[in-house]
């Protein structure tokens, strides 16, 4: 592998336009979480599909490393390429809402638009995109999908690979795949968009995508509810979707241990529930236009109440009291950044194996030292972040030479039960020696032969979901 | 390639259980349509994934051809190989529901489970499984995910592959991907698993899946409304999904022209409104316990029928009703089978674009001969079976010279418009000229090197997606 030097350089600039050239700042080389680091290489911004075509076959000719980078929030190590040179190919110019179709409930985007943008984009023709995630404000579509990002609204509609229809992309040897198609069924051949996404920038560079648009529901309600223990709200769920169906766009679990972190940071407003309840959930519906979004969450309420899996709640009675019961979600992230984890764990179980595992897990975190665990998420998909920080007063500094012994720990357990170790986040480089300890061998097997065959060069995002060699 | 002759059989046989040995009945070597007829093989039907990780080892040490076998209900001719003796791998030993995960909405199937066996699984746990075909009753769910088959609730719960969560599956070397994961979110590497699934089993063989559930709708409504014309039903279909949201389960376009085959054939019942309306859409509810669907759909016809879309229709007023509307749907093939097609054609095209699609190509079509042309489907998906009939009295013999004609103008206006020419009955063996011919470039290039990645001998089910060399 060679480096992107000044001879490349000087190489690209004779066929790309000057505005492709911009200057490296410090951010493209870091991620948020601080534990991979750049140290150098050529920013290119394309601003179409054909230059993205001309970067890659003059990087596929000359064996450069191309690391694509769409906003840079990751939380994996895909966008950072330490101990090399690569060409950091973004697509920040790339940011056209190309089409909208709303009578398809169709949307074109490039690669580089900001998912807020496309949040927009959609409710300007009165429909939903309903992608969510808390980093909407500054992520872009194209990382969203090659990193088949997951959020808060899977469970209605399904992860970024779900939402895509079709997509552009340009391939390792800087082939042009016009995939760009607006059908819900076509089954001529192989579903390259599907492996795309989710490949997180090793087989291509995603340029633009047309993406699935939805009605907004008419009526929205939101419900924070205290439940007996997590067996508790997995029942409470069935009953949800029993009651509900496909109108419940959000199931999440919340611990009492986040809303402490949340009062330590000063976020997340004011608690709804004093004190705070151990294990709590918070539910999201979208409904038609003749439906009572708080009288049916009033019945589910009752009909849980009376089965014993509740024991209080707040049902949101205006759009301000739902953004409330939302911030409190949303800023529990920031809360467990204020306290600083040891180690955090994206993962998904089979849903009913979730109780046996939080006791077990938590049981074996507490043989290996008094750590405080915040376990919250997606619970209707089954999809977790259990974060384990220190005893309270202490630093995580002090804990790290325990994180390995931790990851493994939990991992093992998730592995255990059938779950993954990587729900919504990817592999990236963060996760590389995970897939390979946990990956199934076949599968592991028919990837390498994949990547061998589409990148016979090993341009693309080297180190990522294959450990560097 | 080598035949599966009577040296490899007795190589098989000294490994493989007795019961894996099936005589070959003629059924074996035909298809629905009667386009393509095999010659001979060996038919093989292992009873689990480790039988056909010996008979697929052997088969790629050997090179001799493996064709995949479901229900043999495929209309692409992907389950026959003329001209050759291959291994005829039949899954109908395979199929056992391995287990019911209710609280989860998880089904794990195997590979040659009938599709009304899914069904029926489900429904004892009070579950749905949506995927719902003309062949229900014969096809086996291994064929329907590498086909990923459509059919008519696909408007709100996907294809086979949106309905899959994880597969195990045998790869063309022998070895066996163990990925029958229970999850909603699982981001650790490439999409094996929808690789696989619409494939036609040229990548492997799924041997049993993961399947997804869904509650079932407590209430169901069925309305047939005659419509305008193509334009009128889109605008409704836009109507219907403001109205109802996702209780919307299917949304059918159905032509007068066969409603005029149905009585021609003495199929389908009694015709809900006479004269038989030029246009007509069947629309299928799904909703909650506290719904009204029969007061959902007056209201809808009311307001289509201010806005002119609508002239005329009926709401059934019970499942006597509701059963004899849906006859009518699902008889239309039957119907168009008893006059007899010149060509079929299942198309799928950018929702807003098929009203002047079908303007378009019904002229282009009488440039070339007085055809009746039966245009009906999946409306909702965008999906439509473009049937040309001979004239009235006539046999289709008598304009099998014209049948190529036909084919390319029909198929090119689906490519000017961004259709597709296989909208869910795939590619098999009858489409492949039509792949090379409208397929993209990139995409075929990236197809040829997965195949050539993961068979390299090229033995599964060779013919199928690329032409037979």
């Amino acid at each position: 592998m060679n480096e992107a030097n000044e001879a490349f350089e000087a190489q690209l600039r004779a066929v790309l336009p000057d505005a492709t050239f911009r200057p490296l700042t410090p951010a493209y080389l870091e991620e948020p979480r601080g534990q991979f680091c750049g140290n150098g290489g050529l920013l290119l911004a394309p601003k179409t599909a054909s230059d993205v075509s001309v970067i890659l076959r003059a990087c596929h000719g000359a064996r450069v490393p191309v690391v694509p980078y769409g906003g840079g929030t990751g939380l994996v190590g895909g966008q950072v390429m330490k101990d090399a040179r690569p060409v950091i190919l973004s697509l920040e110019r790339m940011t056209d809402i190309r089409a909208t179709h709303p009578t398809e409930n169709v949307l074109v985007a490039e690669a580089g638009a900001i998912l807020a943008d496309v949040h927009s984009a959609a409710e300007n023709v009165d429909r939903l995109f309903p992608l969510s995630l808390a980093s909407e404000g500054s992520c872009r579509i194209g990382g969203c999908l090659s990193t088949n990002a997951g959020g808060v609204n899977v469970l209605r509609y399904g992860n970024a690979r779900d939402l895509c229809l079709g997509i552009e992309a340009v391939l390792p040897d800087g082939s042009i795949h016009h995939g760009l198609r607006r059908l819900r069924k076509d089954n001529t051949g192989y579903d390259l968009r599907g492996l795309l996404c989710g490949a997180e920038g090793t087989l291509g560079v995603i340029t633009a995508a047309s993406l699935r648009l939805f009605p907004r529901p008419a009526k929205t309600g939101t419900a924070f509810l205290s439940v007996r223990d997590p067996a508790a709200a997995l029942d409470l769920l069935a009953m949800t979707q029993a009651q509900l169906g496909q109108g419940v766009s959000a199931f999440e679990l919340i611990k009492g241990t986040g809303l402490d972190f949340l009062a330590e940071a000063k976020l997340g407003g004011s608690p709804p529930l004093t004190p705070h309840p151990d294990w709590s959930v918070l539910i999201d519906l979208g409904l038609g236009p003749s439906d009572g979004p708080e009288a049916a969450l009033l019945t589910l309420f009752e009909a849980a109440l009376a089965d014993g899996l509740v024991s209080d709640g707040v049902i949101a009675q205006s759009s301000g009291q739902r953004a409330a019961l939302w911030k409190l979600r949303e800023e529990i992230p920031l809360a467990n950044r204020a306290v600083g984890a040891i180690s955090s764990h994206d993962i998904s179980l089979p849903l009913s194996s979730i109780p046996d595992f939080l006791t077990r897990t938590d049981q074996a975190l507490a043989a290996i030292g008094a750590f405080r665990v915040n376990a919250f998420g997606h619970l209707g998909d089954g999809n977790l972040h259990y974060n384990v920080f220190p005893p309270s007063g202490e630093g995580k500094e002090t804990y790290r030479h325990q994180r390995d012994a931790i990851r493994s720990t939990v991992y093992d357990l998730v592995a255990e039960y059938g779950g993954s170790f990587s729900a919504e986040h990817g592999v990236g480089r963060l996760k590389t020696a995970e897939l390979m300890r946990y990956g199934d061998p076949a599968r592991l097997s028919a990837m390498r032969a994949i990547k061998q065959a589409l990148d016979p060069n090993g341009i693309m995002n080297p180190g990522v979901i294959f450990p560097a060699d």
